[in-house]
């Protein structure tokens, strides 16, 4: 027996507000930052690895709300944690106290994605498996088993989503084989922040086609002129025919603003705008939807549960599903979500970028195409080129497509040098910065 | 020129698990805490005193947030900060790497509702006013600069707001004085939690119905055969004729299971069925909404914020709105909700119990009748008797109604000796009791 002997969680920022990396219109000075969990064992060689992902300050909250999420982990045995995975997710979940900080929203869910994120990882160093072929192993009924369908019985019983698991299973290692030579297909966002000069924005334009991306996506919200000539300059590099152009207002704008200045922007024929307005606003998002069409709406990166997205597929609100793996609470709730989009017909395309969401979120995309959806028709992954070098499993991408990850675990492991130079405030970095 | 010379936060916490006082279906085990703000000034007669209410464990994560959102007021003006209340809440929101972790959801926004209500306590207390009369001597339009209408355009105007208060404007102090003979008509749930036998549920009903009341709240949710008994009992005490029976079932059921259960309970006739499901669902709640008329649905003691209660306002998923003045944040984002409530027609009814939210919401309710609804029709504002002996102005409660607070302020600051007690976990009560 492996016994867990602690839950450690450290407190990682790396300084990308100096390079105006992720700039946007709501986001305009991020530091981005993980609160990164590591579930150590008695077994030296093993330990799980998780975060959840922040844009700096309060980082620190999470990492205590981690703590207190963890706790419950020490002491038990590894092998128990792992052969209930669904068990061992509602228990932490379960804590009545630590609900009313929520229930299951903000700090205390980014905290449990933290957690869960790191068993997820253990787990799939366990059985010796990348994080996509542990899900693709199990069963309709050990998939469901673990997965979140609390709040959901009214649009997804238990019986029917193992239907929809069933239907796809025989042909799961077919799509494998598939994924393996192609990859998953990718679009790059880092083209397009908005603290980027046009000169910038046009070189990068043309090195995403060059490189492959037939998806590129510009940040918008911040002025309407600018907005317009930066996506003049992006259509001039890319083309209409080829390839697709998104935009992306990170929730500056109310329902009625939304729907003028996407108006205005439809010249250019973005494929989607994303995160028009408050991401709790079903009903704006399917306000704005109905009214911006054949534009299509976006949103997910702060959805901030699988309740939130029922609705938004209940009312229509949305045409592509931008889930976050740091922000659900890990696979468990994202495979309930990932199920609820496959009943309704809605394409997932998880958000990534940040630190290590796209180490992340290429397991979930090869899960869904492989076991869920079956399908890459309107499917795309968001990738960044931000920070990989951090992590010891750093994601793939050839051709505009990630490829599949072959390391056991979820990639979700840093370097622990990256860990000690940028542990705020005490790591030699920060230690440096602030001097 | 009085200047803000720290924000300290305490951690307060009661041990009421140990009595079985506030158990439900959710939450069986609450020790009723507070994350306890005092903004200190260079005036040793001027503390502003506010707190957010959670249920034990965590309460740290929400002192450590609420430090951080109270971080930019040190140093500041007293008289700048409180004559421009508006523009305090927005820039203390308007952290965008702390709005990563929610937006306006969750720890952080507890955390900004904690700070603020110790600011609103502060302009209370400047002005010499319990908070009511600060409230209800602002103009319509002053009332709007400090509310947070954004995200609301879509059903809400600036003018239209501004509008619906100036109808009611001549008229407040007709109401005051009404108010002043009568107090605001409250319920008490102190006789039906769920821990609680039926000996004793029995005598707190009738001592209930004695001491004036007229609406009693039982929680249901645990065992149908249980809650058909205690209903059962409560009828039997309560009668049919004179008095409101209401059920709660602290979000325990699914939508279908809502349905069902609650019209297992519909022969004893109650007036409301309260979080019968998630707080986050709002098409749920409206689901549950047209199947169990004519019994109402109520809910809101979780509602995170403004965008959720607008679209249970849109969806016309309840009948009764039940704002928490721990949760939303402060005052700014209430006066929103009450603003839209009056548009919808949906009466508010806000939560209270806990710890010192009673001493909070009584002055709400008093500003909405006097300043927005002008009607006391279908409204009937939450009452527990727990706690209020920690605070320095306790609310009073008489014939089933709140006596008009008048000490300045917003009725928030507790004895320091309680503080000093129950500081978790170095006061005396949790020295002694981890000892």
């Amino acid at each position: 027996m492996t016994t867990i002997v602690s839950v450690d969680v450290t407190d990682v920022r790396f300084p990308t507000s100096a390079t105006m990396d992720g700039s946007d219109a709501m986001n305009k000075d991020g530091d981005y930052s993980a609160a990164y969990v590591v579930i150590r064992t008695d077994d030296p060689e093993l330990s799980g690895f998780g975060f959840t992902f922040t844009i700096g300050r309060g980082n620190d909250i999470c990492v205590l709300a981690a703590r207190l999420r963890g706790r419950p982990l020490v002491g038990r045995s590894v092998e128990e944690v792992v052969a209930d995975l669904g068990g061992t997710y509602r228990e932490l979940k379960s804590d009545s106290q630590l609900r009313w900080l929520g229930p299951d929203k903000g700090v205390e869910h980014l905290a449990l994605a933290a957690v869960m994120n790191a068993v997820w990882d253990l787990a799939g160093r366990v059985a010796g498996k990348p994080l996509w072929r542990l899900l693709t192993d199990m069963t309709p009924a050990e998939l469901v088993d673990v997965a979140d369908l609390s709040y959901l019985s009214d649009v997804l019983t238990r019986d029917e989503a193992i239907g929809l698991l069933a239907e796809l299973a025989p042909t799961r290692e077919r799509r494998v084989a598939e994924l393996s030579g192609t990859g998953y297909p990718c679009y790059t966002t880092s083209a397009g922040w908005l603290g980027y000069s046009d000169d910038k924005l046009r070189r990068l334009c043309q090195e995403a086609v060059d490189s492959g991306y037939r998806h590129i996506k510009l940040k918008v919200g911040g002025s309407l002129a600018e907005d317009v000539r930066r996506l003049r300059i992006a259509r001039e590099v890319i083309g209409y025919e080829d390839a697709q152009l998104m935009i992306d207002a990170n929730q500056v704008w109310d329902v009625p603003q939304a729907i003028e200045w996407v108006g205005a922007l439809a010249e250019f024929k973005p494929l989607w705008i994303e995160e028009p307005t408050s991401p709790d606003d079903i009903l704006g998002h399917a306000a704005i939807r109905r009214a911006v069409a054949p534009i299509g709406v976006a949103t997910g990166e702060h959805g901030m549960n699988r309740v939130l997205f029922k609705q938004m597929f209940q009312a229509e609100a949305i045409d592509f599903c931008q889930l976050d793996a740091a922000r659900l609470a890990s696979v468990n709730e994202i495979i309930a979500v990932y199920l609820m989009a496959k009943k309704f017909g809605v394409p997932v395309c998880p958000h990534a970028g940040g630190v290590g969401l796209c180490e992340l979120v290429q397991h979930l995309s090869v899960f869904d195409y492989v076991a869920v959806s079956g399908s890459l028709e309107g499917r795309v992954t968001e990738y960044v080129d931000h920070l990989h070098e951090h992590f010891t499993d750093p994601c793939v991408v050839r051709e505009g497509a990630y490829v599949l990850p072959s390391a056991p675990g979820y990639s979700a492991r840093m370097h622990e040098e990256s860990v000690a130079a940028y542990t705020y405030p005490t790591g030699a970095y920060w230690a440096a910065a602030t001097a």
